[in-house]
């Protein structure tokens, strides 16, 4: 230990036990709570059909830099390579890349592509997976954003029907139902739309990256705001007018349920067919699925999404209780065939474990009954350890506590630990008594 | 994409699609059974009064780089500084630990100390933690032997008594049984009996690390080969010649029931009471727990255990199955001190989880019925999906399935994954006929 000690000890006592920046501990209420989230997302996903895999938490350098994960990639950790020599340090002193051999993975897509890849000769035609890991971003530290955070997605691949869509967000708004969050919706739209849209009023098709950039902040600065930041960006005149009116269009404040009508309405006159049929599929399944029901998905012709490797369809789960998306996903035809030389096609949704977790209050554990033995500093070891035994072996769980002077502070405490009974033991007793806490 | 493609796609399709070297990735068959595995440890650890709590990924570097981690510390990921330049780059070159400001944890004991620094004044007075969570370490890779693994941890802080040994003792011995390996004993020996021991046959105590690193080595080596490696160190002639009289002398072959007669007939005469009735008293409680069965515990006074930071107890868990351990731990009292600027009693055990997994038989699954629905091509999906939700709302695990030429092995695979039921589905049937499967 003295060794460690002269090796580099370098932070005070105070500063050295925080987590790294960023990044978080949990304590046992939390850690319980974001277990039963999980676990109850896991068995609704399984029951879907989808099946859960893993893959390692690093990938390749190369992979994790190959313009997949978009802004992502700047984010990256990077891990320093091993047995670096003075030399090889000098040498990469203008290429930082030549320091490092693999990173930490910033999403859960680019794993499944290259596992896919790997894979695909041992998985179904239609491959349906479930992923449930963390993943890492040095982002900026900011209230409610981590530089760890758990990532809960399922993904289709193989299937470029609506189908997949469909499965995927009944199996979402199932899931949200099961952890008590009844009442979403999943807001829609399809790229292909944006890129039509875009095309026909008359932006070039080389702006067209830039503008999306601007149309995803409509919620945030108006139909007024958009116009403005286009014309700063340069692009043309006309289009921006003529975007600018079709934003600003009196409409009639009631919706036709979701459908065919209601697609076209929201859009420029003349869509084809062949991305409103896909949109008109998804609905017709969720609806089939949903046995009647309200159908929860709405069409947005304005909703974005970030990432660049979307093709198709974009998704985006929302919830009344709050004004901030509790998830998203898309169609992305074009990725797997990076890693396998072969377009498959496949369509994810993430759901937004983190935000979802500060919804849900604290559940009530499933567990049968939790015991808190209270013994005097008397009690022999042998006993303690048999009565613990015992009532574990009736299905309890057990926690043995001194019994301190404070015994009304010891009792409260393990109410809070989500215990239910107690006893008070002496030494050599036989039976014990059994009490209702709080 | 094509932006990332000249941004260096440098590895060829084949090479860039496995996971990093020494890593794996798991299929939804591996993928299942490692959840049921960790979900019964889980459930287990937590009856017997043990919160789980998880900390991040990485440490500060300096943290893990302090001497706790004995040979671990070498195998450290370590990551890379965020924004470095040219200048900051060179000046590193004779101290690559200049490039990197944190770490992956190679362990589940340096973080938990760390982490019970710093919420001491929020958990129990005595707590008992559960991790379950991966670690990583550069190693050579080698068949079962790899570069991220998981880990379970329990460890019992502020109780230096021993029944903090033998809650461990017992929770892990039950968990083996609720594992369906029944059987499983404990190693057990104490570092204070190991030091005295090397006192008596007079080994110098500046000796002491290096002769400890020889007798771990017993097992492989016998005592004469034991003998041979020390005198190679250079150690005191007598102490080694007494020493390998004590290894070979005659015994008896026929142990008597753990307790102290073993205890002080496997050691020299004389042992102190110090440490020999707390490994009586561990093996009482263990008997109470077990309620007059057989102690499931053997004294070993040749037992080692690799890390430096041990202070007392030693434990490592046997199985018949195997003739390597499934598990080990010990106690730290001088660990949290560390963090804490206060000692702390502290003990743990890590239940080999990598290599329980291996033993376990292909559990079956708890989930109620599994159905696979075979469709035709010109089903409407709308129909799918609603025969999927219905089934879903029964209880049931459902994938759709498109019937290929080959039907017969398209059920084939889904019972290999799992289903159990199928149901053929043509277009505008409306009541399905479930046929077991296999």
């Amino acid at each position: 230990m003295s060794r460690g000690r002269a090796r580099g000890w370098k932070n005070g006592a105070v500063a050295s036990v925080n987590p790294p920046r960023g990044m978080r501990d949990f304590l046992p209420a939390d850690k319980s709570r974001r277990e039963r989230v999980l676990a109850v997302i896991r068995e609704r996903y399984r029951a879907h059909g989808f099946d859960e895999i893993e893959t390692p938490v690093m990938e390749d350098y190369d992979r994790l830099h190959a313009g997949l994960g978009a802004d992502n990639e700047k984010l990256a950790y990077n891990i320093l390579k091993r047995g670096l020599d003075a030399d090889a340090i000098r040498a990469a002193a203008d290429d930082p890349a030549e320091l490092t051999d693999l990173g930490l993975r910033y999403d859960l897509t680019v794993p499944l592509a290259r596992f896919y890849a790997s894979h695909r000769g041992e998985l179904p035609t239609v491959f349906r997976s479930i992923q449930i890991a963390p993943v890492w971003r040095a982002e900026r530290p900011q209230k409610g954003r981590y530089r760890q955070f758990v990532q809960c997605d399922i993904d289709i691949i193989g299937d470029g029907s609506a189908r997949a869509e469909a499965e995927l967000a009944v199996a979402t708004l199932d899931t949200l139902d099961a952890l008590g969050l009844e009442g979403g919706s999943i807001r829609i739209n399809d790229r292909r739309a944006l890129d039509w849209m875009l095309d026909t009023f008359g932006f070039a098709a080389s702006e067209r990256a830039g503008v999306l950039i601007t149309i995803d902040k409509l919620d945030k600065i108006g139909a007024r705001g958009v116009a403005a930041e286009l014309r700063d960006r340069g692009a043309d005149e006309s289009a921006v007018s003529a975007f600018e009116a079709f934003l600003t269009r009196p409409q009639t404040t009631e919706l036709p349920p979701y459908g065919e009508r209601q697609i076209r309405k929201a859009l420029p006159g003349g869509a084809p067919d062949e991305f409103v049929a896909h949109l008109v599929g998804i609905g017709e399944a969720v609806a089939a699925a949903r046995d009647g029901e309200h159908i929860p998905l709405v069409f947005d012709p304005f909703l974005v999404r970030g990432m660049g490797y979307y093709t198709g369809t974009i998704l985006e789960l929302a919830h009344p209780s709050v004004s901030y998306s509790l998830g998203g996903g898309g169609r992305y035809d074009g990725m797997i065939g990076r890693f396998l030389g072969q377009d498959v096609p496949a369509v994810g949704f993430s759901i937004g474990f983190e935000r979802i977790v500060d919804l849900i209050a604290e559940a009530t554990d499933a567990a049968a009954e939790a015991v808190v033995l209270v013994h005097d500093r008397d009690v022999p070891v042998g006993e303690l350890v048999a009565h613990k035994a015992r009532l574990i072996g009736t299905g309890a769980r057990v926690r043995l506590e001194t019994r301190t002077k404070n015994l009304k502070a010891l009792l409260e405490r393990a109410t809070a630990d989500g215990y239910s009974r107690f006893a008070l033991v002496s030494a050599g007793a036989s039976d014990l008594e059994l009490k209702p806490l709080a």
